[in-house]
């Protein structure tokens, strides 16, 4: 088959590797139908990742139909539409036992295109079948499908939950690409008075006005002084880092309100510094986070019934063989205006099974 | 009367200021029978603690007896033995709502000793009587009443409530000196597996025993290897850092495990570097925090119950005209082993009331 196969530091290629089989009892192979890039494989791309090796396919977000699966796999069948999740669970370790996939301890969290081969590829092997991918409603379209594989549940849980987004709190999020979007959106779920999102491009913060933020702050415009005007100076209740930079971050943290929260959702390479002489009095709270993905059912079904945006989030569409200019345009977001690209999609539509 | 007056940085005496009286109609006056001295004074003497204006006399902690209340002032009366919070609370703004009584943004907060003429005196007046003094049953010792006008409820609501110790944890106190005792003492309230104290001084890793500490790291041991090997590699659940300074606050951030909380309870004067490199996909919370007191006539009945230590955090008694004695062996406690410092007390312990 053909794969995008990361070779060393700045360097990918889309080329034959041997196809995946069943490796253990718990295994499904899924061919990929649709699949997306995220954020976090150009920081593989550009060495931030030291743990993936040279050879690795990558790729931990996708839609496809079940071709084969292991002798003790029981919640998917050859033939099943699915959701291929970005985290996989053994679902026995102590961490998966507290709904922690992300931190699972016995092969599983996220090991997709990161430890073992990922879903930049026409098939892909999945380890813990049972917990690790999700059957999909044939009303849920693959272009809709594929962002719950990472962006919507770590928008979410990484962002809206530890951030606990409330009715009526002012959110600021800071960084508006596909997650900093998807937040915005998952953040509306609980009415909040007030989303800000910030962001250096209008035209993500154009895609944060359809999907929900009530304000913008962009280039050369200065969030700290929007969010205290809009807030008798206290600050925000919630603020979420959706950029991934040590600045950025420091903003968050001088935006919040006393008794506020910080969610960190970005992927940082570097530390920031915490302004502890400031923040030891002010009750603030500070999550970090990897998805566990423990929300995916439920936003799947919110996916369904019309609550989540998705069109806004997809710019690009590409053919699978299309990868390395897919990877192209994503990487020159500035430029192209890319947010999500999905490659594959309608072409395997037609293989839709009864919900 | 006598009172210690903060004179500008590396500055205090102990001298004649007027007698406080009745300004607002929810203040109350109280006799000081009972004071302490906290690390916060001598960070303020430092000159940390830059809005604290030359001229204000010191102090946060007390017990003594009310000779005077506004006309406002419901819950106590003259002739009545109370307890003088470090917090005082207007009760009514959004802040005192939600129980975050430090955060008290209409004159309350911590103001004694900060912002207005603090307990370090023969009297102090008190604004907010009703909910900032508490009505102390006879069965409660000065010694051990004073031990809750902040340390004990700064324990446990930034240390052990924050942290969310939990039945089995692994708690790990970086610092032990009042707080960081208090700290230990607190969490065993929610039978922890193990709580592993650090400090330098072996004074005051034996205190920490004595309080309910299992294992000690004292100077030249090296907490993160004992903690690792304590934990299969994987971290404490929780730990609270009692100590103030960037060193102690990232070693915290390196003992926690994947999903586990790090309590800062320090008063910090410089930023620490987050190292949100490693963190980012922890799931790590961190929190800050001001104490509300919000749970301070809970432990006055765990107090009254004999559930809390007193006798092994007080190390010395002074006369109340001592003060300067008292600050300077307190200030010394490296060779002096101080933990907290006692001036009055006994003398007045006669004036009791009914329970």
């Amino acid at each position: 088959m053909k794969a995008l196969v990361f070779q060393g530091p700045g360097k990918t290629s889309w080329q034959e590797v041997p196809d995946p089989g069943i490796k253990d009892a718990s295994d499904a192979v899924v061919r990929v139908d649709s699949v997306t890039i995220c954020g976090t494989d150009l920081h593989i791309i550009k060495g931030d990742v030291p743990e993936v090796a040279p050879g690795t396919v990558l790729g931990h977000e996708a839609v496809g139909e079940v071709v084969e699966v292991g002798s003790e796999v029981r919640t998917v069948r050859p033939g099943d539409r699915v959701l291929v999740s970005c985290i996989s669970a053994c679902g026995r370790c102590r961490f998966c036992r507290e709904n922690h996939y992300g931190q699972c301890r016995e092969g599983g969290g996220w090991v997709l295109g990161h430890l073992i081969d990922g879903t930049q590829a026409e098939f892909v092997r999945v380890p813990f079948a049972d917990l690790s991918v999700h059957p999909l409603p044939g009303s849920v379209e693959s272009d809709d499908a594929v962002l719950l594989a990472d962006i919507f549940p770590t928008a979410y849980e990484v962002g809206v939950l530890n951030g606990r987004v409330s009715p009526g709190d002012t959110v600021v999020v800071v960084g508006a690409g596909p997650i900093g979007l998807a937040t915005v959106a998952a953040a509306r779920l609980y009415t909040p008075g007030k989303i800000i999102a910030v962001d250096l491009a209008e035209s993500r913060l154009a895609a944060a006005r359809s999907v929900g933020a009530d304000a913008t702050v962009g280039a050369g415009e200065e969030p700290e002084e929007l969010v205290s005007d809009l807030t008798d100076g206290l600050g925000a209740d919630v603020v979420v880092e959706a950029v991934g930079v040590p600045e950025a971050f420091e903003t968050c943290t001088r935006m919040v309100r006393p008794g506020g929260r910080v969610a960190n959702v970005g992927v940082h390479g570097k530390p920031a510094s915490l302004h502890l002489e400031d923040l030891w009095i002010k009750d603030v709270t500070i999550t970090t986070g990897l998805v566990d993905t423990y929300s995916t059912p439920l936003l799947l079904r919110m996916m369904a019934a019309g609550r989540l945006p998705s069109a806004e989030l997809v710019t690009h569409h590409f053919k699978l063989e299309q990868m390395e200019e897919a990877y192209d345009v994503f990487s020159r977001a500035a430029d192209t205006g890319a947010l999500k690209v999905v490659l594959g999609g309608p072409r395997h539509d037609v293989v839709t099974l009864p919900a």
